[in-house]
């Protein structure tokens, strides 16, 4: 099985070629949104997750390939016995992104400044689509892609989720402002999050791990937000302060 | 520098010996809990954090060594040029932790039933520095302990939070309630905990990343809490939960 994976892609085609572990492989299946070439099974793998996949897989008519547990496993730890290859992900235009997310009475798009842990990045992905936020938008540089640790992470849930990759974020922000977005970015010392009522169509800057928002994306915010804490000693890992405000913002769509 | 981490210690004794990194370096001379041996430090350091870190060390006549970078760099890919040799983290009891809570007029403990991801672990403990919680049970088997990823996960937030770790989480859950607390799991299915009014004092059960709660922890429990979502296809990582429960009940404290 050739790995596709190819994160420093310049274009916007592909990041991700094959999908491992079984809760993945199931919602690839599921979401019935991209196209799948192949599955390899560990010929030992067992369970009703297996099975599940085994007949949707055979209801569409997907080859499926065993092999030896050892041969999933020298590929990636990450297997769980079973990968499917598939059509490659395609980040999609931020035009359209902006557009099917008007579709919705009240916009919500999530972009990231430089998160650079696929960690964070796949886990956010995950909050997006149980929020239900339209889309996410992430920079080219100085940040993770969609790869493999992120699409793992993301547990399945970057089958849901509509991401667009963009050289300049600060350009993103102009357009979602020329669209009629409000720009809400999460940093200590805003308004506090669970009283504020904020406007739709509504974009929320998350920042980065170490650094929070760049100062010049910060200037180009009508809104600082800031989720209130008992202790201002810690803060927040990036991906479970995008679940609060998610969370919060939820109520009021 | 010799490294004393000893995950799998039967004792409540320690669980880390050497801390990494330079925001958990310098909450740990800020938190001033543990004694601190030595700081070891890569000639090339620079910047405000290692400034602040110096000044701190040498107020307390910390021995600071001075080593080249790759040093550093070979006992651990955290480094960030920094580390210091503390005094083991003490585990407390369980019996102290429960007293030290009730100081609190709303107590609340989290209890994780059998989170094995250090990366999950560490952000919850940053979520409970966070959100004021007065301390975290976790369970001796089948679960991380406070090792080195989780430490440095925690962004220093381990130096605020006490850990108490339990060979049978039911048990624990037992004493909890002889104790007055009242036990609330999060589980999908439950009450939902925005519209909740949860009693005080209150024990939180995080079930596990891929498991949820075990049937037997489930059934012991007095409450059962779920976060509202939009979209029900996707689960929340395990520290996103906890992040949102915390946020919401620490309204009500």
């Amino acid at each position: 099985m050739k790995n596709k994976i190819n994160e420093m892609n310049e274009t916007n085609e592909s990041s991700i070629g094959v999908v491992y572990g079984r809760n993945p492989v199931l919602e690839l299946l599921k979401s019935d949104k991209r196209t799948i070439n192949k599955i390899t099974i560990s010929k030992t793998a067992v369970g009703s997750v297996i099975s599940e996949i085994l007949k949707l897989a055979r209801d569409r008519a997907i080859a499926i390939h065993y092999v030896p547990s050892q041969k999933l496993d020298k590929i990636s730890p990450y297997s769980q016995g079973i990968a499917a290859e598939v059509s490659a992900m395609e980040y999609i235009e931020i035009d359209s992104l902006i557009k099917m997310s008007k579709e919705n009475p009240k916009p919500l798009i999530v972009l990231l400044d430089c998160i650079s842990d696929p960690r964070n990045l796949g886990a956010i992905i995950r909050n997006c689509a149980a929020f239900g936020a339209d889309g996410i938008i992430i920079p080219k540089w100085r940040a993770s892609g969609v790869n493999e640790t992120a699409s793992k992470t993301s547990a399945g849930a970057i089958e849901y989720v509509s991401i667009s990759r963009v050289s300049n974020l600060n350009n993103a922000i102009d357009l979602l402002k020329k669209e009629g977005f409000w720009i809400a970015g999460a940093e200590t010392g805003g308004q506090n999050l669970t009283t504020l009522d904020l406007p739709f169509p509504l974009a929320v800057i998350i920042g980065s791990e170490g650094e929070g928002l760049r100062k010049i994306v910060k200037e180009n915010c009508d809104y600082i937000i800031s989720i209130p804490q008992k202790n201002e000693i810690s803060s927040l890992n990036a991906s479970c302060a995008a679940a609060i405000i998610l969370y919060e913002i939820s109520k009021h769509r």
